[in-house]
């Protein structure tokens, strides 16, 4: 089977964005409440960030949770989703949202027009990478070993690589909540059909799973 | 965390049958159709079968069918999953349903009372064992290393389990089909509700998703 890049556990609100405005150190998500955003797959038993208390929901959620990483060799995330900087790098003490431990446990390519030296946190290794999606993805292909290759966001990437067709899987869980603005998924998710097969699947929680794959 | 004795894929009808009357060497699932039951997850890129083929769907339905092996080192199954031989064994050249390359690729536990050598089929092993489910189960866990063990059915063996309270998590497909007799899982999912938390997620293909997971 060939390496798939696919898009997982994607958040968006109902007006179709993935974050807020003003994103800063201190609000990753800008004007929109994480928790919020993300209490569906905090709640589930394999929620796709480290988390202290063990236990959650194995209901449909956690379904959806526990396939973020199957199969996963290596990620690909936007500059915005590694942190709020922006031109060249002037802290290279900052290492990312995440501590210590990150929730990637692969190879990361940070797309970036600005160099910065690779490091290693844990098992996830941070590369910093410049190119057009194709080239990036030849990288990520290449480093994941075999594997399939996740598509981290934010929603600017994924637009891009949805541009370039080179998604191939796509996980989005629409929250029931307005950000009025933000960094844009989509207008609807009905400009993908011309491309993708796609279900759509309310949950329990109160979010909407779409799922999407290749025509 | 612990080793989960989980169900998974168990297809039911509406009126709560895991296979029909009649078993057979020609007829594994006695009047039921297995074509009918089965066809939600034989349509998926991930069926818990062998199948020549390559593609199927990848959404809700392929989530569900992609999670049956994972994290799975054992499974547990009754004898009528095995085969349709009741009494001693009589012919120890048949070796199941599966040919050459069955899909459990672990060891497997077939209960009955009649004593059989185990025997082994590219990387499945079949033991035959005798004792209660708690035993069992014991020796399914030891044998799955650290992993789930997968609790295969048919119905009469899962309501075993059930009634020894030893069930973990199920995923019961129910088709939208009714058979009127055979093996009954239930008379209604409710019976379940004292013990378990539930998703009933109705899915695109027509089958309804259930999904349990212990209080």
């Amino acid at each position: 089977m060939s390496q798939l890049l696919r898009v997982q556990n994607f958040t968006v609100s109902s007006d179709g964005f993935g974050a807020g405005e003003g994103q800063s150190l201190e609000k990753p998500f800008g004007h929109a409440d994480p928790g919020n955003m993300f209490a569906w797959a905090i709640a589930t038993d394999h929620p796709p960030i480290n988390r202290s208390e063990p236990g959650g929901s194995r209901g449909l959620d956690d379904y959806i949770t526990r396939d973020y990483a199957r199969n996963i060799g290596a990620e690909i995330m936007g500059r915005n989703k590694f942190g709020p900087q922006r031109g060249p790098w002037q802290d290279h003490e900052w290492q990312g949202w995440w501590g210590d431990e990150p929730p990637f446990h692969t190879p990361v390519f940070v797309m970036t027009h600005h160099k910065r030296p690779s490091f290693t946190l844990s098992d996830t290794t941070f590369h910093f990478v410049d190119g057009d999606p194709a080239a990036v993805l030849a990288q990520a292909k290449e480093a994941a070993q075999g594997q399939d290759v996740r598509l981290g966001g934010g929603a600017t990437i994924i637009r891009q690589f949805l541009k370039a067709d080179l998604v191939d899987t796509l996980h989005v869980a629409v929250v029931p909540t307005k950000l009025g603005s933000g960094a844009r998924l989509w207008e609807s998710p009905d400009e993908l059909l011309d491309r993708f097969h796609q279900d759509v699947v309310p949950s329990p929680s109160g979010v909407t799973h779409h799922l999407f794959w290749r025509k």
